[in-house]
């Protein structure tokens, strides 16, 4: 059960017996004025600097999305990528609602790239998953469908088993289907966090396919998001999620990554660990080390 | 599956669907001189400080432990457990593998405790069971026996079983059974926790049993254990085990139960995360004015 990503020279796998992996959510304007207004006027440099910070706070995957409204949505997103993949080296998520931008996006995307997303509805199967197939891409099922969101785990389950199956009839392997079983805010929902982890249990057991989630919409509404945020992190790692779709520039949700993977056993002697907390040591002895000479200065 | 301990006037219940049990760990001269060498001398000065502030801090059980070599073990926890019981009125985990001494405590102790342990080894389960039935309490079971603490989850498991089902034949139903997977440390061998949380999902599942851990024990060795523990509650709390063993007084491991207890639905309308992050936020904004005040002062 392993899910193979790649950009133009690196590999990227994604499994339980992996190293969990962050997918940088940060190029995305939903939500972000500046960033939106940037990018219909063709000023790429917020996407670019976002694309080199994600990465080197331990991004493996990005996400690029160019949902703006009024604008040529597929250039944008072709842009957006070729923008990304010329400055790092990481496979691509290219997310849209529209078609024709998955499209031109998949024809600019170096290596093997994620899909984000496909979701149940016949109409949606019938035109994400032949371009899936044609691109040799993986893709992101989120399980709902005609019937909408449902509460009942059981629903959302079978949406899920859906698309895994109907992508199998389009020639996509089920390794090639990550599915997302949407985390709905627990402050809205209450068993919203228990649910999730149910059906991404039942999809690694009973589909052997990849699970993945947005991270950070389970906490909506809710105060002190950051440790709610990191907390869940570990409570889908435990539950065996290979990967989650975040922000790599909190410290606290990379540093929850790291540990987890070291109690799950992904962290080979915990070596990951080790370093990142002993360089942590060394930046807190440094910080001392210029206070102590600022009082005594 | 609940497993439901009392004091004097409070029960308190353990299961998957409660907020998660914290059993705090202070009350145990193990490791600590100063402890051991006034319990030795007849001083609970200390004894009672801990049993007040593990309370204050959220502990809903207190584990009480005595071993000091060369002293009257029976007398000094049967005291302890007086003096802990006169001041909070909360259940006792009555800690020792001498025999005589969790007679003792038992003989003590008001409402139903829980006894802390009992392991695989047909002489100890001998020994330890009968009493468990003649008072009424729970019991902690630890997964391994003769052959010693194997790797393997299956011999592990193999193990649990072996306890409840002896427990069984002498009368004292799983719900007053509560499995010890035991956290080995990670960073000695790499799949402790992995092996922990396989074999806590078995024995929900297989056995329908509660588990519990020592939680601090799987960071040992490694840097900022803090972080690592409090991250493996979260994890163990993923996995449906209902408590566990740890410092009470360690904020962030108290943090990280209350954002997990919210996101597996165990707080009823994230009532307790939200009053505790008011009670933060108030606090930090206290510590703002103060220091605002020295500084215009």
């Amino acid at each position: 059960m392993e899910t193979v990503l790649s950009s133009k020279t690196k590999t990227v796998q994604i499994g339980p017996d992996h190293p969990f992996v962050i997918i940088g959510e940060r190029i995305n304007p939903t939500g972000r004025k500046a960033l939106a207004a940037e990018m219909a006027a063709g000023d790429y440099s917020r996407v670019e600097s976002d694309a080199i910070a994600q990465v080197e706070a331990g991004a493996k995957v990005l996400d690029v999305n160019a949902g703006i409204p009024l604008i040529d949505e597929p250039a944008v997103l072709a842009e957006a990528i070729k923008r990304v993949q010329s400055l790092v080296d990481v496979p691509i998520s290219i997310d849209s609602s529209v078609i024709a931008a998955l499209e031109a996006g998949l024809q600019v995307v170096e290596g093997k790239p994620l899909v984000n997303s496909v979701t149940g509805e016949d109409e949606r199967l019938d035109a994400v998953l032949p371009l899936i197939k044609k691109y040799n891409a993986a893709v992101i099922a989120i399980s709902h469908d005609e019937s909408g969101i449902s509460e009942d785990p059981e629903v959302r389950f079978q949406a899920a088993k859906k698309i895994v199956e109907r992508a199998e009839d389009y020639g996509i392997p089920r390794t090639d289907v990550i599915v997302d079983p949407l985390a709905m805010p627990v402050g809205a929902m209450n068993k919203a966090g228990k649910t999730l982890l149910e059906i991404a249990r039942r999809c690694r057991e009973e589909l052997g396919v990849n699970t993945v989630c947005g991270a950070s919409n389970i906490s909506f509404g809710l105060p002190n998001r950051k440790h709610l945020n990191a907390t869940f992190v570990a409570m889908i790692m435990a539950a065996g999620m290979p990967c989650a779709i975040t922000n790599p520039l909190h410290e606290e949700i990379m540093m929850t990554v790291l540990a987890a993977d070291a109690l799950r056993g992904s962290d080979e002697n915990c070596m990951a660990w080790i370093t990142a907390n002993r360089t942590e040591d060394e930046a807190a002895g440094q910080r001392r080390e210029r206070r102590s000479r600022r009082r005594s200065g």
